[in-house]
Parts: structure tokens; C-alpha cells; sequence
């Protein structure tokens, strides 16, 4: 990892381009290919890209059981709760707020009825996607869940995730990949149901799509990018436990950034020592090499310089791994999840502690939250006006209707301040 | 307004079709005129639609004081009220939960740092949108806030906007409209500050630009479209007030949409006489009549038929003009916001009843809300694993990690787990 003063850092350090011709010219193919032409599309470019020649394959049969370690089975249970309990507890209730005497206000959350789900296939099956991204929309009470994800080197579905379906009672699982899994399910086609926004992660094509099919009345979680982690360490953190840390974010993708902030040169050499003795035995050493390259140890004079470094980075995850991680969490203003002291490695957050993993990127965190409840609902606003309340509110809304010249606006108070004095 | 059967609405009522491909064009040139040029090309683009020659004159001066009524000003601090009291009601306490021994999760909101709202100028100054959108960044704790708007016909800043801004303390008011501001607040030039997300309704070239900049890591609040209200009204209905309302919204533009929706011919007959009547008076008839073109009377055999249509419309505003609001509202899947009974007209939403008037249409109701002060911050999620935690939940993480094949983020795990060992 290169080192770097983080008096030092040009500020085009903080984001990287994403806006990449090439991808959104072959998206805007697949996606305006899909939303003519529906099915017949869509099989061609699953046998292009997926080896699936019939439509009658395309749909998975989560029906017949999978098989898998029973240990893993207590380990999804043991995930499934947490995610629940802590997804549970985000759920709002209704609380009605006079503002005038005669005027209520109040908002409830409803939730979104049809909801996509995009889970990436890539090198490995994530099955905890599907986790993080189904049981939200479950507890939300989403009428219908449509899940895409290409099937694997088989042409089948992954059996952890067809697991993971099955147990969850999800019926509506695609094997479609890529920018055609997004663009089905925003028009959708014969096969796959139309939804009203899509969730997931994916690569650049994936997110591509996202981005552009929200032209046509789709709303999209968020554009998420490679995954990042940055770890703000002293001398007090332990070199073994960041290096394992910053190494589990690198071996996600030769594109994954990781940063290690500290206001210590003897951590960081001791860091640096423990990720050279510990990439070696990964299996995903190369990806993990590659990431490496392109990320960075940031050294400030204190913890407070390094924060506001981190806080310019806004990091998708954040590890606090210092003596005093709540002090410093005070002044966290841009992160996707942070994690506090020395045993909350950045992989609880990935599959179990019950915080969701589908996080902002590439300084999103800036503008966005990561996955919640909040994302599976739509939350509405009510309001009810009384015969006092007109009387109360309604000549101050004339007023200023009648400021921006919108007459009929004043008019729809007017005539019923009339009809009510007319009745006296 | 044309009637139909409530049975016989086909599918492609629901949408319109808003991808314009020209204003794409134009749009994409624009922005990356602006990226690339900053202050020249914005300085250009300005001199051509909005005849200001000097960058001097981009920054309005708001430390002038501003004359307008005095009943004005006592209808704006009454808006201000109401519209802090149910915003700051949206506020979230942090609530810590422990989902396995040792694992604690909970989430924080965090203002947007740097926000940029867009004040459409158009045929009237609309104020109540800077209300709409500063009130609420300002509860929230935004850092900066910037604003733009286009000139008046005097090339300067609108008085009512000015006073608005000044009573709230606003400083960083630009007289810049149209995709040149979306694009320069997305950037930042040398004039206007960079801003992480972006607020505001505005044409299709501004709605289109704020799509298109958000390729570039700036995040938006929604894509908003024309005005929409609809009406659910049975025989209880008042006509003259149901009219005066569906004219509320059509006067917005030519482009604005209002269905009446109702199970009663009756009453269908008696609005649309009313309608007729009302009309005529407005000096803004000839939108109105226009926009009742695109519009619709929908019969359903019963309220429960209409309530249908209406969640499948998904409407920007909604009034529930019948006997029971608070029942029917019970079924409402689909809305921006909300008005239940026979006061609560809609212009109470659009400026003062204490709800955010910046709301989805076109359909996105189906998956997006309103702003809200959730609009104005992250919710940072946190995490703290003790040693019991680790203990706990640990290998089940182990197992999940090593089924998705990322024995890095196993290892995460491994290595403080055998440091506990060894401690023993």
C-alpha cells in the first residue's frame, strides 16, 4: 500500500470516475432491446451471456430442496434474526402532529408492492445479499418479490441461495444476470413481473442500468459501486486484526479500495508487515494484491486530521479501531457503517450482526444511507383540516396564493370560507 | 373533462412517457459544457436564457431588505411555523439494539453537509418552494445551503423569494435557472459551491439534468414531473369545492393532470357544471382548460373500484372527498400526500398545513415519498462487537464467509478469535 501524508491528499483522491461510455452505450442497447421486444430479448441475450437457450429455464425451481452444510443452516437462521431484529426495530409508527388548531398532520409508511431484488453471481454465490436485501422487504410486507440472479457455471441456481429462498418463501427467482435482469424487471416482460424499484448491487453494467432505467418510472436503491473500507487505527489497534480487516475488503474485487488511517507510523509498518504475511495464504491473493494498488495508508498528525480525511473519503464501511472508538464516532459525518473497537470486524456487518451490507460507494455516503427499512416503503403524508382549521389556516393560504399568482389555488380556500360564513 | 368507465381504463393511462431524447440532447451538452468550463460556459448559457452578462450579477445580494405585504409576511411565519413543527416531529432518536449478546447495532441521522435547492421561476415566483426545501435542510443541520433561481424579467432576485431568504438566513442565492444550474451546483464552478444532493422541481430540462448528474456521484431528492391531483368524491361531496380544487392543480400548467374519481354520475355532473363556472373567472383559464383536456372523470360502481384506480394512478395529491375519509384512507397504497374530508383542500399541502409539497407524480408514488427531513440526512448505521459478541456470533459469520468462498472476511473473524484463545 502506498503511503501517503494526509496533509498531502489532492482532493481528486476522493472520488473516481464512474461515468463510463463504453458501458452506458451497450446498456442503453440491452435495455431498449428488452423494453421492445420482452422475452425474445431477453432469451438472447441470457444465451449470449449466460448459456440459456430456453425460457422455460429462466425461472428457478426453489420448490425442491437444496442441500447444504447444517451448520451454514443454523448460521443463515442466526443471520436471518439479527437482520430482522435490527431491520424490526427501524419500523415507524404514526404520530399525529397538530400544527394549527384544526389542521393534523401525520405520515405512515406503506410499503412498496413490488419490489426487484439483483443478487451478483460473479466469482462467488452471495447469499447474503439475498438476506440483506428479502428480509427487509419482508418485515416492510412488499406484495411481491421478484429476485434475479445469473445462474452458475451449471446454469443453475446457486443451491445457498435456492436455500435461502426456499426458506424464506420467495417464489419468483430469475437466473438472469446483468443490465438484461435490470432492464426485465423495470419494463417487464412475459416471464419476469414488472416492479417499481430494484435493489442490489452488481457490476458496472448493472449499475449502468440502474441508472437508466429510472427515465422510465423505476426507482433504484442507490448507484453502488466497488466496495471500500476505511480503518482509522493508533497505536493501540492491533496491526494482525486491521491487516485481516483491510485484506477481507481487497479480496472483494481487483476494483476494491482500502484505507488505513492513522496517526502512527510504527502502526502502519506494523500493518503493512502483517498484510504482507497474510495475503500470501488467501486463495484470492491476486485480487487481493491488485486492490491493494490502488489503495492507501494515510498518516495524519493526529486522530482528528485523519477523521476529517475519512470524513472526505465517506467510506461505504469505517472501523474505528482505536482506545476510544465511541468518542471518535461523534464525529463520524460521512460513512455507509461504522464499526467500534477491536472486535467489530468489518465481515459482522457483511453477514450477521443485523446492520445492512448494501452500503454507499465511491462517496455516495455523502448523500446517501445505506439499505434500511426505510427503502422498502413509501412513507405518505396525510393531513385533515376541521371547520376550525379553515377558519384558523385557510386566510393565511390565500394570502399566499394570492402572491404567486395562483388564483385557483386561493379560490379552493375561498369558496369554502364563503360556504361556511354563508351558513352562520 | 372526458369520462370513463372505471373497468374500461387501459394500462397506458397510468404512465406518460417522459424520456424526451431531444431534451436529453441538449441537456448532456449543456452539462458537460459546464464541467468543463465552470463560470465561462454558465456565464454563457445564462447571457442566453436568462440576459445576465456579468458574473457580478449571478450572486443575488439578499442583505437588502425586501418589501412585501405585511400580511404576507404574518401568512410566511405562519408557514414557517407549521412547517417546522410537523418536519421536526420526523426527527429520530438514536435507539440502540442488541440482536445477540455482545452485538450492538444502531443508526444515527447525520445532515448533508452541502445541499442544493432549485427554485423554479416560471410564470409565478414560488416562495413556498423555498420554504418547502430550506425549512426543512435547516432543521436537519445542513452545512451549506445553496439556492438557485432564475431572475425575474428585471434580471433580478423576486422579492418575495429575497425576503423568504433572508428571513431564514439564507446567504447563497444564485440567479441561475435551468440545467446550467443543476449542472453547476452538481460540479461546482467558481461562482457556485458543489453541493452533495439536490432539491427541487422544475422543468423537463431540469428534472432530465438532475438525472444525468447523478452519473457523477450527486445524489437527488426525486424526479418531479407536472402536477397531479386526484379527487375520490362520492354524493357527499361538495361539487363547488371539488371543482375549485381539481382547478387548483390545473392551473399549474398546460401539462398538469386531475382524474375525479367517483362512484356517483350525480356528482360526476354536478363538478364538471361547476368546473364550467369556475373557469372562467380564473385569469390563468386558459392552462386550466388546457390541462382539463389531458384530464379525466373516472365512474366506478363503488368506492372501493375507484380507490383502485387511484392506487394504481399512484397520484401526486390526493383529496378523499366522501362521507368516511379516515376509512377509505385505510386503502390508500399509492400518494404523495394526502387530504382527508371537505376542508382540507389541497392548497392547504402546497403552502402551510405543515406537509412538504415537493412530491412524486407521473406514477413514482409507487415507489418513492415526498421530501421529508429523512430527505436531508444520512442514517449512518453503527456496530460494536464485544468479546462476548465475538464469542457469540463469531463463527456463524466464519461459516457464511467461507460459503461465499471470501475466506479474507473469515479470516477477519479467525484471527481475533484465536487471539481469545490464546489469551486463556
Amino acid at each position: 500500500m502506498q503511503v501517503i501524508k494526509a496533509a498531502e491528499l489532492r482532493k481528486e483522491v476522493y472520488r473516481r470516475e464512474t461515468n463510463i461510455q463504453d458501458v452506458d452505450d451497450a446498456v442503453e442497447e440491452i435495455v431498449s432491446q428488452i423494453q421492445k421486444k420482452g422475452d425474445e430479448a431477453l432469451l438472447a441475450y441470457s444465451e449470449r451471456f449466460d448459456g440459456i437457450d430456453d425460457l422455460q429455464n429462466l425461472k428457478a425451481d426453489v420448490t425442491k430442496s437444496f442441500k447444504i452444510d447444517e451448520n451454514l443452516t443454523s448460521a443463515i437462521d442466526v443471520a436471518i434474526e439479527n437482520i430482522s431484529t435490527f431491520h424490526s426495530s427501524q419500523q415507524e409508527s404514526v404520530k399525529k402532529v397538530s400544527t394549527t388548531k384544526g389542521v393534523t398532520c401525520w405520515r405512515k409508511s406503506v410499503a412498496i408492492e413490488n419490489v426487484g431484488l439483483y443478487i451478483p453471481g460473479g466469482t462467488a454465490p452471495l447469499f447474503s445479499t439475498l438476506l440483506m436485501l428479502a428480509v427487509p422487504a419482508q418485515i416492510a410486507g412488499c406484495t411481491q418479490i421478484v429476485v434475479c440472479t445469473p445462474p452458475n457455471d451449471n446454469g443453475e441456481l446457486d443451491p445457498v441461495i435456492g436455500y435461502v429462498a426456499n426458506l424464506l418463501g420467495l417464489e419468483k427467482i430469475f437466473l438472469v444476470g446483468g443490465a438484461q435482469a435490470i432492464a426485465a424487471m423495470a419494463f417487464g416482460t412475459e416471464t419476469i413481473p414488472k416492479v417499481d424499484k430494484i435493489f442490489g448491487p452488481g457490476n458496472a453494467y448493472v449499475t449502468s442500468a440502474k441508472l437508466f432505467v429510472q427515465k422510465f418510472g423505476v426507482a433504484i436503491d442507490l448507484p453502488a459501486g466497488p466496495s471500500e473500507l476505511a480503518v482509522i487505527a493508533d497505536d493501540f489497534a492491533n496491526p494482525e486484526f486491521v491487516a485481516a480487516d483491510l485484506l477481507s475488503q481487497a479480496e472483494h474485487g481487483p476494483d476494491s479500495v482500502v484505507y488505513l488511517l492513522t496517526n502512527s507510523v510504527a502502526l502502519a509498518n506494523k500493518v503493512q508487515a502483517e498484510i504482507n504475511k497474510q495475503v500470501i495464504q488467501l486463495p484470492r491473493k491476486e485480487i487481493a494484491t491488485k486492490a491493494l494498488e490502488n489503495s492507501l495508508i494515510i498518516l495524519g498528525s493526529d486522530l482528528a486530521e485523519v477523521l476529517e480525511v475519512s470524513n472526505q473519503l465517506a467510506p461505504e464501511h469505517l472501523i474505528l479501531a482505536t482506545q476510544n472508538p465511541h468518542d471518535l464516532s461523534e464525529g463520524v459525518i460521512n460513512a455507509g457503517s461504522v464499526f467500534l473497537g477491536k472486535y467489530s470486524s468489518e465481515s459482522f456487518g457483511d453477514y450477521a450482526s443485523g446492520t445492512n451490507h448494501t452500503l454507499p460507494t465511491n462517496g455516495y455516503a455523502k448523500s446517501y444511507s445505506g439499505l434500511s427499512l426505510d427503502s422498502f416503503v413509501k412513507k405518505i403524508t396525510f393531513q385533515e383540516v376541521t371547520k376550525e382549521g379553515i377558519e384558523n389556516l385557510g386566510p393565511a393560504v390565500e394570502m399566499m396564493a394570492d402572491a404567486e399568482q395562483l388564483y385557483a389555488h386561493k379560490n379552493a380556500i375561498s369558496v369554502r370560507l364563503n360556504r361556511l360564513k354563508n351558513e352562520i
